[in-house]
């Protein structure tokens, strides 16, 4: 199975060991190893096996996963997935994201603005038609050619707005799939806790176990104005899982980068993650103080900076991967191996010896295009801003042949963007004034006073008057204002007075040009990636698994804990642990309904586990399964040795983090008495 | 003279080219490599010039330069010299900050509070005492040697509170030297202009060029009440420079790195500065937000960004060095080169060849001791917990033999100390809450829920409430509660109640051993970056000067400009150009005064400009020299290319950016009509 990666890591180590396999590897449904899991855990997984976990499990085009848990289109997903709908449905008279939320009777579940659930229904190789389209192009004209093909291929799949096409690129250009999807688009809430539960622990325990989080939501799924009637999902389990149990995660790992030549990852280290993380220090310094004006504002202040710090704190660990020159050398050493593989062949030599060279030498074209490229891209982290881009854009767009278009807006993609424009969804304007001007000052810092593309965003005005000015008056914060724009005719923006509107077509010149100078350098890269996947495949067979694409993926490991510091970690918690860690003060405050009804709990049910399943953000909402693909958990974090899967999977202490089942039906039962979505649970 | 460098360079480069020598390096004032110079330029520096220079000097002991320019003691500096002055002695109905200050009469200088100058009186060797003391001794037992054998040269060397002696560390450990030093405590600010044009162009303008800055302040040492009857001083050039002309600066470099080995740069790239920069960052966010809350807070807040985007900067700087792959190889060059040459003598390996690998075991030991010592030092970032810190410290120290004291509450320390402890400054209490709460919370962050120094700051509480309650009753905001704690026996600290005074207390102990334990390996360090210099000295001689170590330097060389993407970059602006940048919104806003007096000013004259001097952060404030010693220039910062000179110096590209004597004149006269200090100065 993962001899390539067995062999490489020996050779890296320089010592003979047994072939010890790990429970590596996020795999693409249509490529799981199911003999190598009947091997070493007698279990097959067979065919309805594999097509039923597939169609129970549903991506959040938001970025998250799902799955069905019951017939009638309920679905299981993590309260912090669904916090966008609960910040919109959230207003001073029903505070959603304070009190949590539970729908007595269907007419009470609530949509969620711009939430897409999509359902995958077939996987088609198109890597021939592909490489076809592509063959003897480079950079910019590989680019287009690639695109084009993809558009084609996208076109000619999507038979209306209810199916999904997406071609993805694998193995980091070794191999394109189409991804057929089923796309629905009316999705309703049914339950969240309140947030001090769902997230309890806050940023301190993110990434951290022993943990006591019921991080856990429920929506369904609408058809034609009634509850989905759907033909798969999966059944609860009824006992739970158990330490050294066989489990299961499907979901859409969002991107690895285990891949990755040595220059690439460099580049990463020296470039990007230091960039992304003071970037993303000083915002979160800004949302911390901005949030003591008042309970409003630390109300918006908090949905944000939920993301932020998580973003923080998965960077940071990133980038300590990075830095830590053990993991380096290793890479290093793995990656000598394969070349000296392939210039011992000579027919390998001749076609692919060039590809890492060719990486390289793009990445550092790549090191002085990406901080210019990176820092116009910031605009679109104000909300409104990006709603003033995107309708700049679609208009602009609209008008091309949609092989020639951006990607984000080709045929496939365009119902997605129309939904997000049309959604309802406030704004604070105050909020988006700070954001608008710290974006500002961050373009001029990085771009100097002098780049043209400062000087079309401010002219003689400093950030502050641009982004007061701007924010007074613009109307993008209406979801009217937004739908005449978006379905008029291109010259309807071309003549708007919006300032916001203004502001986006003033820059957006340049913000293309800069973002596709690192398109045509992702493209070269995408290319040489691409040699050296099949170099790959040609030294070790194609069993290795493709990087993270957000992509359905299929995993698989055990319930166990790990060593931190000589100390072992227990693979579970309870129920009781909670109520011990609270401590009155946020993040460590549990609301009034569970400390009222402490005494109704069952104080020692499982709560949260641990497994050593291959998982990365994008698994988020994950059902965890038993061999008999029943649920027994419910995916939401990795610990903290899991953020450094973005390079390698570490099996010793990588580890998954999940809501137990048993934990989560008692605080339905005894704490929120959602009996109703207890019942529609069918348990086996 | 560099042929050490030299030589390393052409190894490292793998080419032969002519012996092109840099106007490179920070020369201590008994190393002044005057030969060379005689050699390059016709110029002889004399003993008399050298000891003239030498004592006309000074160092502001809160991390700048200056010089005297009078026969009456008065000093010339850097407007972001004196900022803490300037915001001590601003108030609501005297805005020093927005108006600046000009002393009509020597009774209107007003005394900066904990302002402290220092004279260079005399240099001595003591290697031999030192290598002596610690022979033998590695680690821990290194550190005590040696911090012992300071303490006792200090103490023999202090004669009374006007002498300020202190050992320094050079070459990393090859050579120790005494630096004895007068100490004036009394000054006083004379001349001040506004904010808005002693920091014009802000943020956005700092390390940058071409520049219009007037970047300068006067301060008068006082001593016993009276104008200083000063014996040296510079005097003004009448005519300034021209490109072309040799120029030296005298200064304070703060710190470089250039001698550091591999292992030691990697630790900066991979640990301390990603590290430093999200910290900053973040800080900086919070600041910026806090600012909007009012005029007031945006004084206060303003005052304190100026040295954390000042320092961001840097850090950018340095990490985007450090970042290039181009540099790091040369570095490995030049320290295989060195290795090779060693391993060439049996005698010079048998002594040298092990400490390259003895830096790097403790650099690997660093990595994981750094960021705990480091998080709780940023206790000492909220001004009022570092008065805590420092009266615990103080009492606990005082009470021990002063060779086993901290280093900073040595003999020779303490009237600094006490100064600080002392003076009155205004202190904003929202601001501290705000700040401590960001620390508590960083630590937190950093360490861990479960770290027993995070339990001992915090216990159940949140990080807002600890701070809110603490801030809330301290009274170590005045400088009498402050002196009656410091004043007292150990008891007093150890029973009073005052609430930061308990926290500092309760964290001391882990924040003292978190710091031994990261001294125990820096001594190590420096124990063997003592033998890599011993080498260096064996196989090229001692002709290389040592890292900057905030004594006093000299370096020499040009006025000229650069070469930036292909294009010129003059060595001169011009008031006009100050004038051509005015934007109205600060930081690009003249004060009114400059623009009711724009038609007084001869636009023409000369403003700022640029020489290839070799400058670092702590040489703020220099005076630039011609080669008779008269100033033709006050320096205040470096351009973009002087951050990398922490690991190298870029003769190319590198440069001293400074204020025009001629600009400085004329702005004195025609903006300010400070008569009193153009007489004072005296042109020859």
């Amino acid at each position: 199975m993962k001899k390539a990666w067995a062999w490489l890591i020996i050779v890296a180590a320089c010592v003979a060991v047994s072939l010890v396999r790990a429970d590596e590897g996020m795999w693409p449904l249509n490529r799981v190893p199911t003999r190598e899991i009947q091997h070493r855990y007698g279990t097959t997984l067979t065919p309805d096996w594999l097509a039923h976990a597939r169609l129970s499990s549903v991506r959040l085009a938001n970025g998250c996963s799902g799955s069905f848990v019951s017939s009638t289109g309920l679905v299981m997903t993590n309260y912090h997935c669904v916090v966008g709908c609960v910040e919109a449905l959230s207003t001073p008279a029903q505070n959603v994201q304070r009190d949590g939320f539970v729908a007595a009777t269907d007419a009470d579940e609530r949509r969620c603005p711009g939430l897409e659930v999509n359902q995958l229904t077939e996987i088609t190789d198109v890597t021939a038609r592909v490489r076809e389209a592509t063959k003897s192009a480079t950079g910019e004209s590989f680019r287009k050619a690639r695109d084009s093909a993809f558009a084609a291929i996208e076109r000619e799949c999507t038979t209306g707005d209810e199916v999904r096409c997406d071609v993805v690129t694998l193995y980091r250009g070794g191999r394109y799939d189409l991804y057929k999807s089923r796309r629905y688009q009316d999705v309703r809430l049914v339950f969240v806790p309140e947030f001090d539960v769902g997230f309890f622990g806050g940023d301190p325990d993110n990434f951290m176990f022993p943990r006591y989080n019921l991080d856990a939501a429920f929506l369904r799924v609408y058809e034609r104005g009634v509850p989905l009637q759907a033909s798969y999902w999966f059944d609860w389990s009824t006992h739970g899982a158990a330490a050294g149990d066989l489990v299961f995660v499907t979901g859409h790992p969002g991107s690895t980068s285990r891949l990755y030549t040595v220059s690439q990852l460099e580049f990463d280290r020296d470039v990007s993650l230091p960039a992304n993380l003071m970037y993303l220090s000083e915002l979160r310094g800004l949302l911390m103080e901005f949030r003591r004006r008042g309970p409003e504002e630390e109300r918006i202040a908090d949905a944000q900076l939920v993301f932020i710090e998580n973003s923080l704190k998965v960077g940071r660990g990133e980038f300590a991967a990075l830095a830590t020159p053990a993991l380096m050398d290793r890479k290093r050493a793995e990656e000598t191996a394969l070349k000296r593989s392939v210039s011992a062949r000579r027919d390998l030599q001749r076609h692919f010896g060039s590809a890492w060279d060719e990486v390289q030498a793009a990445v550092q074209r790549r090191r002085e295009a990406w901080p210019r490229s990176t820092a116009l891209a910031r605009l679109g982290g104000s909300r409104l801003v990006g709603y003033a881009q995107t309708l700049v854009r679609l208009a602009d767009e609209q008008a091309k042949p949609n092989e020639q278009r951006l990607s984000e807006f080709r045929d496939a993609a365009l119902p997605a963007v129309r939904q997000r424009l049309g959604a309802a969804r406030p704004v604070n304007r105050t909020l988006e004034t700070v954001q608008l001007a710290f974006i500002l000052r961050h373009i001029r810092e990085r771009l100097g006073l002098d780049d043209p593309a400062v000087k079309a965003l401010l002219g003689k005005r400093s950030p502050d008057e641009v982004a007061i000015a701007a924010m007074a008056k613009t109307e993008l914060d209406t979801a009217d204002a937004r739908t005449t724009l978006m379905s008029g005719e291109r010259a309807g923006v071309e003549a708007s007075s919006d300032p916001l509107i203004k502001l986006a077509r003033a820059v957006d010149p340049f913000a293309r040009e800069a973002r596709l100078r690192l398109e045509n350098l992702d493209a070269t890269i995408e290319r040489a990636s691409g040699l050296i996947a099949q170099a790959r495949f040609a030294v070790s067979g194609e069993s290795v698994y493709p990087d993270a694409t957000f992509t359905l993926r299929l995993t698989f490991g055990t319930v166990k804990g790990w060593t931190e510091n000589g100390r072992e970690v227990p693979p579970f918690t309870t129920l009781g642990g909670l109520f011990d860690r609270h401590t009155g003060s946020p993040p460590f405050a549990l609301p009034r309904r569970w400390l009222d009804r402490q005494n109704r709990v069952k104080l020692d049910t499982r709560f949260n586990l641990v497994a050593d399943t291959d998982i990365i953000g994008g698994n988020s909402g994950s059902p965890l399964l038993d061999r008999d693909g029943r649920i027994v958990g419910l995916v939401f974090d990795g610990n903290i040795h899991s953020i450094g899967g973005e390079y390698w999977f570490d099996q010793a202490r990588n580890r998954t983090v999940a809501v137990d089942s048993r934990g989560l039906r008692e605080a339905l039962g005894a704490v929120y008495d959602a009996d109703r979505v207890l019942k529609e649970l069918s348990a086996r």
